[in-house]
Order: structure tokens, then C-alpha cells, then sequence
């Protein structure tokens, strides 16, 4: 059995979509630790009441280098296969991305390579795109720059505003993202250079 | 009626769908020039076929500013309303662009802001993206960074290669541009900002 780690600052939806995803028994994992740089994250709550042992690394005013370091240790120490971003709003840098090579995913809520970085709904519908949607990739030392293992399109409406945009996204992200976990952790796929295909 | 030019450098496959639209009613446009810069281009042919005029108006070596004085020159004489580009593989400067303000439109194979320039479909395989489309855009002074008119989407299979998916685009192009350049002709859409927006 797969054991991951959920890195969360935010609500946590999409943590609650891996740990339902995983209760339901189609997802053949176990959450080992639900990791915050935030206190108040109110994902963090969440995963208690499912009885799900969570740690608080706290990120303000700590140097890059150093904060990955810690979080290496405790991941380590946690003995995690693979670790899940989920709304983790810290960067994380080439240390932490070389000791988990291929092992670290992230959802982003745009059809990269459009609108990297922040406010993706808001860049999408600024350019006036009429398709959008989220992406799981591994993460890479780029920004949202790795190999994609699942995407999702949704379209963008004339009548939307970015919480509208986001809404549809995010319906589409707590599908996905359980989903390209299972592809990884059953071993169904393999990188050709930065493509990723399927096993036969 | 709206008076089009078309601009093209190949086979000119974009320059028949929308030549069909018109001949079946659905596009209240005329076709007042086919222009290449390549006397080879078969789509010259495919127009003459038809009985429309064509023009040469060869690019070697010819400095952009004055390749584009030349093409204003022709396109302003024959009393053009819209230009669109169709596969037309010369680009074009701001002399040319702001002779037309918002009235020349390209086609591009991809889901732009994605794989901009050529070989996007080369492009979209290399970077792994699970869909891909088309664009028609507003040309303004950048490369394929134009208001969006219309997009469609396709998927991208792991089985396809260059030219699976590039036809499966060109057949979703084959719908969008004449129902862009219709959307224009009937005075369907209005600029708020960089976004177009449907007319009430």
C-alpha cells in the first residue's frame, strides 16, 4: 500500500477528494500525513476528524533552503511514497524536488502550459481563452513545469467571473486528481522524455 | 456584403471551407481576392478553379515593410473589409497590421495562449498535453497573441503522432473559421478589452 503525504495551506478540498477517493476503496493508498505551513489552514481540521495524523511546519520568515529541509525530514521519517500538493501555497525548491524524484504531484487549475503561477481563472478569462480546465503534473524545479499525467477541459462561459470559473474547475480537480494518483501508485505509467504513457 | 481577402501560402484547405460556406448560403461574405506569396501554392489553384481572382505577390527577399506596402496596396484597392489569413506563411509587421485594425483574422492550431508559432502540433506532443484545438484570433503586432474569436477542442491520444493530430485539428478548423468570419460579417461581436463579447 502506497503511503502519501497531503501538503495543504487552504481548505482542502481536494485533499477531502484522495481521503473519500480512498474510503470508498478506488484508490489503493493510505494518507500517512496531512502536512500544513499554516495553522489556520482549515484543511487541516478536516483531516483530524477523519482521524488522520496531521503536522504544522510553519513557512513564515524561514529561508527556502531550510524549510525544505525540515519537510524532506519529516516526509522521510514518514516513510511517504509520494507526496500530493494540494493547494500547498509555498514554492518548493530543488532540494525538496531532488529527494523525491517523479514522487511529487500538483493540480493546477488551468490547461498548462497556459496560466502558470497564480491566479490562473483570472489570467484565463483576462485573455479571453473559451476553454480551460486543471492539471496534474509532477513537479518539477520549474513553476508548474512538469510532465502532465491527467488533464481536464471545461469551458469558459461569456457570462463568467473568476469564482464561476473556478467553481467548474474545481468539480473537474476533485475528479482528476484521485484519479492521476491511482494511475501512479498501480504503476500504469511510465515517462517517455516528458510525455507520460501508459504501461501495456 | 462584406468583401474578404484570403491569404494563403499551401494547399489552401481553410481557403475552401470558407469558400464552401459562402457557395451554401451560410456566410453573407464574397471573396474579392486570393493572394499568395508563393506563385506554387496550390491553393492558387483551387481558387481560379472556382473563378475567383488570385493575385502573386511573391515575398523573397523583399524587406518586410515594403512586402507589407504592397499587400496594403493590393488589399486597399480591391476595397477588402476582412483579411484572412489562411495558412498564409510570411509574417506580417505593424505597417500591414495597422492598415486593418482588428479586421485581419488567422487560424492557429493550437489552444492558444499554448504552442504560439510553428509546429504546434509538433509542439503539444513534445510538451504532453491531453488536448490541444484551434484558434482564430485577431491579428494584432504579436505572434498569435490576438483577441480570441473562437476555439475548439480536441483530445490528444497517446497513439497520435504529428500528422494524426493535426488532422484532427484541421477538421475542427474547418468548421470554426468560416463561423468566425461570420460571427465578424454579421457584426455578432464586440472587443471588451482583449475579450470579444456577443452583441445584445
Amino acid at each position: 500500500m502506497k503511503r502519501l503525504a497531503i501538503l495543504l495551506s487552504g481548505r482542502g478540498s481536494n485533499f477531502e477528494a484522495i481521503a473519500d477517493s480512498i474510503k470508498r476503496g478506488r484508490l489503493p493508498a493510505r494518507i500517512e500525513v496531512v502536512v500544513s505551513n499554516l495553522a489556520s489552514a482549515p484543511g487541516l481540521d478536516k483531516a483530524r476528524r477523519r482521524g488522520l495524523k496531521t503536522l504544522v511546519i510553519p513557512s513564515r520568515g524561514v529561508p527556502r533552503e531550510d524549510y525544505d529541509r525540515s519537510l524532506v525530514y519529516e516526509l522521510k521519517r514518514h516513510r511517504v511514497d509520494l507526496v500530493c500538493l494540494a493547494g500547498f501555497m509555498r514554492i518548493l525548491g530543488p532540494l525538496f524536488v531532488r529527494a523525491f524524484p517523479n514522487r511529487i504531484l500538483n493540480i493546477h487549475p488551468s490547461l498548462l502550459p497556459a496560466f502558470p503561477g497564480l491566479n490562473s481563472q483570472r489570467q484565463a478569462l483576462e485573455y479571453g481563452v473559451q476553454f480551460s480546465g486543471c492539471t496534474v503534473h509532477l513537479v518539477d524545479e520549474g513553476v508548474d513545469s512538469g510532465p502532465i499525467l491527467l488533464q481536464a477541459a471545461v469551458p469558459v462561459l461569456e457570462s463568467d467571473d473568476e469564482e464561476s470559473l473556478a467553481a467548474r474547475i474545481l468539480a473537474e480537480e476533485h475528479r482528476l486528481y484521485p484519479q492521476a494518483i491511482g494511475m501512479l501508485v498501480r504503476g500504469e505509467v511510465r515517462l517517455e522524455g516528458r510525455r507520460v504513457v501508459r504501461r501495456f
